[in-house]
């Protein structure tokens, strides 16, 4: 399988891109073609591995950017060589952690949308209590329509069946109450036609159970989504934070904090973005895979093994045979 | 002082807003008017307190009524008496955990707004690590207009200033990026007026630093700031669950547990919802204030202290001197 990296776009440069692609490869063999500055790569490569590819260029788009404007002329940007190449059957499917307006404008303009999909979004899973929970949308799309989450909740369904054998999934909407009169314009709207949509809709879901596993997907608006997740974020790290403050209290503390530092470190990283490292973007032509600005190189390569597994379940596919 | 209190509404009925009112009464005194069941709430009572008064009734308005019919049909129902009440000089405020929409309701209808404010919002104070961070809306408009946001800014400037003596608060967006560009329509539109406004706006902030304390004030829709709450509300419980499990996994666990159990747990009070009990409902003309559903008795003596706090201040005067 060839995947196709942008080394650009990173909070901390093409070093985490080329070694989280160097740590996916021991845990799944797969050819990086690594799209940026050859001579940079290369030596961050430092022959650790020989299976790889460079396509080399000094363009991108950065965050500042507007993202249309700039997919549509910067013919260079790793990020528009990456959707261009995606285009041959040699590639399998793109990771970056660039700029997520250009990654969807990508999409829109030369990966091209699915026949019957109006928006793509980002499909971020949450590990919750019981499994995983998809969010849907994260951040593509900032002022949805109804019929857009409806899209969202399809692909969605078609996606879990598949990549995670979930059967019928349960499918929420994302609200401030459980009562199908709550919400804003968006959800109430939003609530009405997924009663009528062919998917096992099950109602309101408040953000207190994002993580208890109540439903399979829960369906948002791409600004609504978004917060969400970075409050979680927030907060995670925060108690993290606040937990080592405890530990280091006392000589007490610290011989007890030894003890159970093991384990509750492993809580925390269960939680982490890292775990996960990426999210699909569902509803465009091309395998793609977003990876946080801030990843670290286990987050590149749980990103990487999450998109294999994407291309492997040939999702696209089985959207499109959906929506037939 | 004499405070109303709506009996009707909390998860765990009428006992905990009268074990709560009983508990602040120990920290600062001040007279409760308990509205509800004369005859249940003296059994509550059973005699621990001589000075309280209780306006009897058997009618309430729920969280499936519309409230905005509800308010103005039932002129029987606790919170309708409340705010009748709330506009003799002999009372000086209003809690209630009661449906927020009923309270929102009779905060326009019976109370009014303050001259000059279009909407009413609810200002929620997260404990944050540097202080305290008013997030407001949290829930009282489901739909913003840039201009709301603009006036919850402006109040909470006042609430700030007056009640936690906080000079010239940073104002903050709550939005999915920190750059002048990001967001949807309503924050991008928002952000604009705040730069002209006349208010120490700092920008934008990411659902990530809404509890690092890196402004005083964040806005946000009801809808987002809702979500943004109960999303931090569902980790902090996840955790605070979590981590008993890891605490209960071995022998060796239990003893190492037993050593930090106290400061881990004070840790987490830090961050619960019952620290802070309640939020001002900013914008009307009277003191009023909303304790969760789900409050317990420690939340509704904090959500009562809070409220005597907010009327010593006399901040709805000085919001209105504010505005002419």
């Amino acid at each position: 399988m060839k995947i196709l990296i942008d080394t650009y776009g990173a909070d901390q440069g093409e070093k985490v891109l080329v070694d989280g692609a160097i740590l996916c490869k021991e845990k799944r063999d797969f050819t990086p073609v690594f799209i940026g500055n050859k001579e940079k790569i290369e030596k961050l490569i430092g022959g650790r591995i020989s299976d790889y590819e460079i396509i080399h260029t000094d363009e991108f788009i950065s965050n500042d950017e507007d993202p249309a404007r700039a997919i549509r002329r910067k013919k260079d940007a790793s990020i528009v060589i990456a959707f261009e190449k995606a285009k041959e059957e040699a590639y399998d499917g793109i990771l970056s952690a660039g700029s997520t307006g250009a990654l969807l404008a990508g999409g829109l303009f030369i990966a091209k949308r699915i026949k019957g999909i109006d928006r793509a979004c980002l499909a971020t899973s949450l590990p919750t209590l019981k499994g995983t929970t998809l969010l849907m949308d994260t951040g593509a799309n900032m002022d949805c329509k109804k019929e857009f989450l409806e899209e969202f909740g399809l692909m969605g369904k078609v996606y879990l069946e598949n990549v995670l054998a979930i059967e019928n999934p349960k499918i929420g909407l994302l609200n401030v109450g459980v009562e199908e009169h709550k919400g804003n314009k968006l959800t109430k709207e939003t609530y009405a036609l997924l009663k009528e949509a062919n998917m096992n809709f099950v109602g309101n879901i408040e953000a207190r159970d994002l993580l208890t596993g109540k439903v399979n997907v829960v369906l948002a608006d791409g600004f609504d989504g978004n917060i969400a997740i970075k409050t979680a974020e927030g907060v995670l790290k925060l108690l993290a934070g606040q937990m080592k403050d405890v530990f280091y209290k006392s000589l007490l503390n610290k011989l007890a904090a030894g003890i159970l530092k093991k384990d509750l470190k492993a809580m925390f990283n269960k939680y982490s973005a890292d775990e996960v490292g990426g999210a699909p973007l569902l509803g465009v032509q091309a395998y793609v895979y977003k990876a946080h600005g801030n990843a670290n190189e286990l987050a590149i390569s749980n990103a990487l093994l999450g998109l294999m597994d994407y291309i492997d379940k040939k999702v696209i596919e089985k959207i499109e045979g959906e929506l037939i």
